[in-house]
């Protein structure tokens, strides 16, 4: 290579890394886009539903749409945008874009995203699983920023999560590596989502947790929680559990804590194979009751630990970067992978 | 760089990749060194007690002096050997050669093994945890050869690991990761050797495989097994699990087939978070009773995939290394490390 391009090279180099991308967190319920420089800061954004049920047509042309406004709001042309990147629910193929299964989009089944977003805006687009983005954003832009080894763990409705070595997201060898959710901690345990037995997402997501609740209100246990719910379709939102352990309510205090209890058996489990230099907690069941179930959760873990380890040298994180993280994360992968096209 | 230097250092390369290593195997009980060449061939081996019991010193002699017979098995000239690698158990800093902890070694602490071996036999020395360097043998010259994510699992008096990605080791930010027998599958379950409950090495080591046994038999169950143990000292070894299991025992059938249940859940869960190429299954009480364990190992297994794969995809395989993969694996590090530094 000669002096000169050497120079272009480097040029190009720089300039995708410095460059202006686009974020998309595609939900099952709603797209949110953002436009996004190389610091993770958000220059506009833009909101829409997802509308799954209408099919896989309707729903690209919505994610198109929720592009275009969120560079719009952003005051910048389309042309400024180097690459975008998605993060949907499922199983993403990262190498070709396709989405190979997404029971949360209606059950797509072998959609070609990346493609057809590539073919409708005219640039390369990255295409991961939803919260392998969301931990890859917040060990860029977020809580783990500085941090090259990082395991995310997001408790909500279920429990996803994602894991980076080096700096580099761990994709699988099929696409599916991060699913810790369905980690086995109570073998023979209770009934999974999925089906099976003992997942830590049957015991500490906020789904088990509302069946635990539930399951102690039968059994004649009482609880400010029957107040704050509705009896006909009794659903525990993280907010209701909020609240009624800030009026430290027995039963929702002993349930969540359990959880926190199992979260951190959990977390010292995954330190003990994996070493990493730090873990990031989000979702939306620590997002209302972190306050709560992070103490447990970290006392838990460093007890757990087969070679003791100092807090401060493998901290536990609550994550930063709230709803925007998947968004986030997206953009800084779409813009790595700039850097290494260019 | 000129084209003579590229030449040289094309060369250079070369010779490392093909040059001759020396492997060993550094246990609690005894050292195994051997002359290895690149394609794991092993072309002279020694063997000698460690006798840790009489500290530091003594065992580095020892270390030194069965790497010299083996050499001389070899009928090569120390001055061929390129460079070393030895795998110890305990926690190895890979990057300095110090071993950090190692309980099995009469409990070093910071020993620098590999500065220490280094000044002594006059060449490059590498330090790898024992599992590690066993793990790494099998995906190089093993079981698992030609494939670059690997999981090994190795279920003996207690249960280690090696993880692999992309065709390196995973060392961890702690010189920690690998320590998989120490993730909870049954929250408050068995007290493991470690002191915490339901490790799956409390469930499934021949230590717990043992305990179960002898819990049974002493609350009145029969066996065949009576007649086979000291009972004085019931120890039961892993050969006298395959004479049980052989004669159909049904106790011995039941606690085995138990404790491969339990390691199919637990690899199921190791899958589902890291989505290997394949998983490696050695140690003692595998290659004597695999027979009985891997068909329920891998049944479980693929059962608790939270996303199918065909068995084929992502094969679960017998160790094929035996007593030598620490060795092996140990020496195809040195070789990795040869050329890197070349």
């Amino acid at each position: 290579m000669g002096k000169k391009q050497k120079k272009d090279r480097k040029r190009a180099h720089e300039s995708a890394r410095h460059g202006i991308r686009l974020g998309i967190d595609l939900g099952g319920t709603k797209i949110l886009a953002g436009v996004v420089d190389d610091q993770g800061h958000i220059l506009g954004s833009a909101k829409r539903k997802t509308r799954a049920e209408r099919g896989v047509d309707e729903v690209i042309a919505r994610v198109v749409k929720t592009a275009q406004d969120a560079v719009a709001a952003s005051k910048l042309d389309l042309r400024t945008i180097k690459a975008i990147g998605i993060g949907a629910p499922g199983v993403a193929d990262y190498r070709t874009g396709v989405i190979e299964f997404a029971p949360n989009l209606n059950n797509w089944v072998n959609v070609p995203l990346g493609p057809r977003l590539e073919k409708e805006l005219g640039m390369p687009v990255i295409v991961e699983n939803d919260v392998n983005a969301g931990t890859y954003g917040e060990a860029t832009v977020g809580a783990a920023a500085g941090y090259r080894s990082v395991v995310g763990i997001f408790p909500g409705t279920g429990i996803g999560g994602g894991i980076l070595f080096d700096g580099t997201l761990l994709r699988g060898a099929h696409n599916g590596a991060g699913e810790i959710g369905h980690m086995v901690v109570l073998i023979d345990g209770p009934r999974c989502g999925c089906g099976r037995r003992g997942c830590i997402e049957a015991l500490a997501s906020r789904t088990a947790i509302e069946r635990d609740i539930l399951g102690e209100l039968r059994g004649g246990r009482t609880s400010m929680i029957v107040d704050l719910i509705d009896q006909d379709d009794p659903q525990i939102t993280s907010g209701t559990l909020a609240s009624a352990l800030e009026a430290h309510d027995p039963l929702v205090t002993d349930v969540i804590e359990r959880a926190a209890y199992h979260l951190g058996v959990f977390t010292a489990s995954l330190i003990n194979a994996l070493d990493p230099e730090c873990i990031v907690y989000g979702g939306g069941l620590i997002e209302a009751c972190g306050e709560a179930m992070l103490p447990i959760i970290r006392e838990t873990t460093y007890r757990y630990l087969i070679r003791p380890i100092e807090p401060e040298k493998l901290p536990i994180l609550p994550a930063a970067l709230g709803d925007h993280a998947v968004l986030l994360g997206a953009a800084m992968l779409a813009g790595e992978e700039m850097v290494a096209q260019s």
